[in-house]
């Protein structure tokens, strides 16, 4: 029984920014009061975890043990978790879900204050750690650090799911399709016969297009500079499809023509402030809605026109797609294994911890959609 | 009878940017099809009209007659006018609404596109005008130009009111009062128990703290760096106040530290992307609303960060306070009748058609809230 013991596994270590992983052992101290111990058994490599380790993410402090999308098994739980118990199968949540702070109680939004306080400096709610490497402190990535075999997590980044689901596609539900696809259905609230717009073909961009054509849109045009990613955007609903690069206009006056300045929703999920600005400029005057869905460097500003906003035009944004997390997860999987959306098409690598900068390479050049780190 | 003929009546006309108005006769041609005369009888001024004046409002071509917020009587009608006669009593309405474009039959938007088409480059529908004076061509101003005796509107442009309403009240429901007030109870979504913050507390900002209060928000504060406003402010709803040069941080800082992050709506009546970016920063995180109502220089540009719409802030705007135009303004006259709402606290000078550059003046240096031109 490992319980109440220090753990010692192997971990993808960031020790600074912009340099390779190095597969380390390192030590995981037991759950402390609120917490769980979270066997990792399937992770996802996501953007999010590239652009913390170049340093670019608000609040990541190195030495980091990064990942976040990752299905597990609850190995044991400190003081006073009622919810959780040793063999749970569980999702870890980067974005908290804590139903106490003002956010949570107040009902209309899933950003968790929780997320902007200690998490997103890479420590647990009471401000320690619970990772280290030969004797020095590792920093969470996001409450999650899942590049790990073993991980501890606060309660409220914890979702238990169904035993029956299959783990090492559930776990991609815990950060990117989630996103996207709620990008579309909750943030935009993507209407039927509607007209939608997708900027970056990634698993952000074609959840958010799964989503959209669930949510009833006719035309669900895909813009990405990477002409390879059409197929799949297609087999997932894309009807139309645009390479910037091939345009000899901007692009967001390409489609203001060729949609008649109609597009009722523009999702952006390359996390650029230039391409932000298209989707905002491509929504329709009157009624357009633009959703950013993509992280930007923590110091980009979005240059735009107030003008635009007395025209009716609206600009938001989401975490997790505006799902509350704990309470959303559940349901997804649900819905996943009831065939109402697509996971596998997703999936595109799997990995060993070992393979882990091979995966990293892979996403940047986008060779991959996502991989799928198996321990 | 006047009926089709050339009317010869008063107005004032701006020959050129930022030039006192002269007063001057004109020659108002009849109404062609679809469109109506209109005797004005009382119009307020707006500081839309001086923005158009200085020539920093998108559009605006000179000679102009600006004007818009006025009530005035039918006059006569051209062909195929079915709803007005000679003798209804009239608003005239900036923000058309034609029923027919994209946005109307889409219904979830009051941002009519024909707003944006002739009536936003000074001339009718069809692309001319019907006012001139010696013989040279005047523009008109979005779609009304009522600092005249007479003028010639679309009927989108007009909306038939109670005969017993007070004329020389209601023609402020024509833009200042409306758009603020609707700012809050619509575009915003002010709820019960709410905090909301208002930047600027001339016609627009006034409105809106009317509005705030009427949709059951508990904390409204006002801003704004004249603080001969907040009697008035403090007497249509304001419970707190802040001048932003009295304090020694940035107000955005006061008002998230003062308030506890928690500011549910801000709301801009300013027109200055300073302004607008501290109602913008001001917002709580997680379900902040941001409402853009003042007019910014048509180049003015916002600069702000896309990571404050991940953590669940939205930015929007509104034209009229998302009222459709036609539609919403006799419900709005029978609420004043009623006394749903205060128009006489806004009124504060009563001037003729020779006193319109004091009443410009008086505006602009902060002394009037509005002035009323009766003819």
């Amino acid at each position: 029984m490992s319980e109440g013991k220090v753990i010692t596994c192997r971990a993808a270590v960031a020790w600074k920014p912009q340099e390779p992983f190095k597969i380390e052992e390192i030590q995981v101290d037991p759950p402390k009061a609120g917490e769980v111990r979270v066997k990792v058994i399937h992770t996802g490599i996501c953007h999010s975890d590239v652009s913390a380790c170049s340093g670019k993410f608000i609040g990541v402090q190195f030495p980091v043990v990064v990942g976040h999308e990752a299905s597990g098994i609850v190995e044991s739980v400190g003081d006073g978790v009622e919810n959780f118990k040793t063999g749970d199968h569980v999702i870890t949540l980067f974005l908290p879900q804590c139903n106490k702070c003002r956010v949570c109680q107040k009902g209309n939004s899933n950003a968790c204050l929780e997320f902007m306080g200690a998490q997103i400096r890479g420590v647990m709610p009471d401000g320690t750690s619970r990772i280290s490497c030969r004797g020095e402190t590792l920093y969470t990535f996001v409450g999650c650090s899942t590049f790990a075999e073993y991980t501890v997590v606060s309660e409220m980044n914890l979702a238990k799911i169904n035993t029956n689901a299959p783990m090492e596609k559930v776990c991609l539900l815990s950060c990117g399709i989630s996103t996207g696809y709620g990008s579309a259905v909750n943030t935009a609230g993507v209407t039927k016969g509607s007209t939608v717009a997708v900027w970056g073909l990634g698993t952000l961009g074609l959840a958010a297009i799964m989503g959209s054509k669930n949510a009833g849109a006719t035309t669900i045009i895909g813009v990405d500079i990477n002409p390879e990613k059409f197929k799949l955007a297609g087999e997932l609903g894309a009807t139309d499809f645009v390479n910037p690069k091939e345009l000899t206009e901007p692009v967001e006056k390409y489609l203001m023509e060729k949609y008649g300045g109609a597009i009722d929703y523009t999702i952006e999920c390359v996390g650029q402030v230039a391409t932000m600005t298209q989707a905002f400029e491509s929504c329709a005057l009157g009624n357009g809605v633009c959703v950013l869905v993509g992280v930007a460097d923590v110091t980009a500003l979005l240059n735009i026109s107030p003008a635009s906003f007395l025209l009716g035009k609206v600009l938001k944004g989401c975490l997790f797609g505006s799902y509350k997390s704990k309470d959303a997860i559940p349901q997804l999987v649900e819905d996943f294994m009831n065939n109402k959306f697509n996971i596998d098409k997703f999936i595109t690598h799997s990995l060993k911890l070992d393979d882990v900068n091979e995966g990293f390479d892979m996403l940047k050049s986008g060779k991959s959609i996502r991989s799928i780190i198996n321990f």
